[in-house]
């Protein structure tokens, strides 16, 4: 049991709040356990109450309550964040919001639609499916589509499509007040004032909550064939996704795993896979399209020791598994273990060097970690399995992650890519931002008075 | 003449000022007068004195004192920008930028480079040539990479490239106190902290002056084929836009004109085209997907009266010199008036009851107002020629400008697709935004405490 910073006018708000909610502001051990750790490696911090919502008007009851007894609000969607992001350090309450799941509007012509924050991207995706359009943003956890626009979750396919900075048209965010606006609209572009959409994505609740999103769609391709090439280094590998990048060829997907990863999987999947950087490689387009650009990938990784491509939607699925079950099969090499997932990104022409500098280091340590990366936006993780209760690998696990932060950031990158801040990646911002550190507070400070939203997540004010 | 507001200050300022630029520091009527009318239909607005700087630190230096003395800076790139955004309604300093035109960097493998503020695009895309590689954001000006980012400009290639939100990975700022930030960076993608970058594009200088940026470049296609075809109505002509986008046809432009400026365009370039709605559109990409997909616009387009195809570059060239040639060809059907090109985009599905609506209203007026639009993004300008003498043509302008503005809103749209608002378009911002706009003025205060970022602009404190 955690003790509350807050315990009086905690007390205070949760008088308010329960005429309005009923059972469903639970205050259980269960609850807040679940509300409170998620995914993520850092140890759990309990909030002190969590409040089920249904609607916008109710993320806004919970939030003018919260506002005037002083007490942080963690908004909390599936729980699939891997930097803390859900995690109450300041005790408060978790607005579990995976109830607000309605579909709000797909508008087919205009291949947009709108839905409240709960929705997944596989619940999104399987609504569209009789439209012939898809929300691409393809990521390894069970996200809902508000977590993601949170964390600017990208995946897989943001080589062709962009993260979700690029594919949000518009957003409902409930203030710190309780202040309801709309950001952005349907329009697919606008030059009317300040880009709220994007101050809010990658916000992560420090700002204000989203509600409702409205996404851009695309009509799923005509056609799609997948290869996958092993390569006797990293810079053979990478010198590939550059030329094809630099060919425009219609990737969809680009994705690299060093050898220790293709180990894990041979392990993990029982397959024969050669020992070596790998690259799997989607192409989506026309038919034409994708058997022309095919063959002019074939001749780009000339370098390859074993191209092979599926010849049949079933082989596909077969090489895809590979690379979907990654992380399974690196946390398999140590059983029991969950171990960081950590996530930087630099410029695609500097991961050989950042790749073999981190290898370097991690040589001087006891810990494995296999690395599966989005390599064509430049973006890889490394799997750290480290065990917790040993204080040398905790130590030595804090030594790769924070090394390999540095190195990115020197590089041109950035601390991460896809995950987040949250608690575990708040260290390094001064390093990667420098004085846009003290204006990201100055705006904090305008929206969040207070202080009450998800506090102690992306920086300390 | 104009009476400064904040003549004290100002000549506190100047005196501060003159040490450091001597003859760079300019106060002559003809340097005012450059420097605060542009492109715009609004009459001009001097400022007192007008500053050519030469780098990052130059800008800090000015803003170390303008801030000192509370004395108002307003950023000057080309001067080619529609809504007021260079004029001066409370005085103060013009910035001019345009000397910062140094390409700073070009990385061919990672696709992206970063340039001073007043390069051009036209300067960079020459500077390019030898790579292989271009910037795509394409309009109509002759303006500066900064200034683009500042208004969050598009163009004809948005509909596949995006706009400047899409394609600036990083930028360099000077805050109003003179501090200098640098946003983003050369990763593709990044989750660490507020999205400055996409804070400071589109927000007109009154939140800092953008003195660098890092921009994605792209390889040049290999094939290009343009097509020009007339339909019956704009209906019509919107289906097939429709079809192609959902088909992901390799568009590169597509691009709509209305009967009133074909009839512009016929008589300005004696030429012989069907006075009905026209699309012009590119595809590009390989040789084999251009060809396959122009067939596949073919049929989708089967109520076109007329399809034609460019079958040289020589005719691709004659085909988009039309379309390039639309605004002078509008401005010549009432020799001697400038007129406003005003700016909405809506949802592409939209557009026929936007465009008939709003045909509706200019029916009542004696204004002729040809239409030309970017069309894949639902983005159209209507270039109102009216004589700014004549009283009640201006009520007519105005009418049919805010009439056009409140339709956008209602459909979902915005009041600028990608002129932005600057003084002509604030008025529209309420009803755009709502309470939304009140997030924006906190933001402002709170970055910009004196109020001398381009005051008077996007909206009043």
């Amino acid at each position: 049991m955690q003790t509350s910073p807050v315990a009086d006018r905690l007390a205070c708000a949760l008088d308010d709040l329960h005429p309005l909610f009923g059972d469903r502001l639970l205050t259980s051990d269960a609850a807040r356990e679940h509300h409170g750790s998620g995914e993520s490696h850092l140890p759990a911090q309990w909030p002190d109450a969590v409040i089920m919502v249904q609607s916008t008007e109710e993320v806004a009851d919970v939030l003018r309550v919260a506002h005037r007894h002083g007490v942080p609000v963690i908004p909390f969607g599936a729980g699939s964040s891997l930097e803390g992001q859900i995690h109450a350090p300041h005790g408060g309450i978790s607005i579990d919001l995976s109830r607000m799941d309605d579909i709000i509007a797909v508008n087919a012509e205009d291949m947009d639609c709108t839905v409240a924050c709960g929705v997944t991207r596989q619940a999104l995706n399987e609504h569209l499916r009789d439209t012939g359009l898809f929300f691409p943003v393809d990521l390894g956890a069970h996200a809902s589509l508000g977590g993601m626009a949170s964390t600017r979750a990208s995946g897989t396919t943001t080589v062709r499509y962009g993260s979700m900075r690029d594919l949000v048209l518009g957003l409902t965010v409930v203030m710190s007040d309780g202040q309801i606006i709309r950001t952005g609209g349907r329009a697919r572009k606008s030059s009317a004032g300040y880009d709220l959409t994007r101050l809010m994505i990658g916000s992560e609740g420090t700002l204000g909550i989203i509600t409702e999103l409205t996404l851009r769609l695309f009509g799923i391709p005509e056609a799609a064939q997948s290869a996958m090439c092993s390569f006797a280094s990293i810079e053979k590998a990478t010198e590939t996704v550059v030329a094809a990048l630099q060919c425009g060829l219609c990737l969809n997907r680009i994705e690299l795993a060093d050898t220790v990863q293709m180990r894990a999987i041979n392990s993990y999947s029982a397959t024969d896979l050669p020992e070596h950087p790998t690259l799997w490689i989607e192409l989506t387009g026309s038919g034409a399209q994708v058997a022309h650009d095919m063959e002019v990938l074939r001749d780009l990784a000339e370098g390859a020791i074993r191209f092979d491509t599926a010849g049949t939607a079933d082989e596909a699925t077969r090489l895809w598994r590979t690379r979907h079950d990654a992380l399974y099969a690196a946390r398999a090499l140590r059983p029991g273990i969950k171990g960081i997932s950590t996530d930087v990104c630099v410029p695609v022409s500097q991961l050989p060097d950042c790749i073999s500098g981190i290898m370097d280091v991690i040589a001087t340590t006891s810990i494995i970690a296999p690395l599966i990366g989005h390599v064509g936006d430049g973006n890889f993780h490394l799997v750290l399995l480290y065990d917790p209760a040993d204080p040398d690998e905790v130590r030595e696990a804090q030594l790769i992650n924070s090394s390999l932060v540095k190195m990115a950031i020197a590089m041109g990158g950035t601390c991460t890519g896809e995950h987040g801040v949250g608690l575990g990646k708040k260290a390094y911002l001064d390093a990667e931002h420098g004085p846009a550190l003290d204006v990201m507070r100055r705006i904090k400070c305008a929206l969040d008075p207070a202080g009450i939203m998800n506090p102690g997540k992306i920086f300390d004010l």
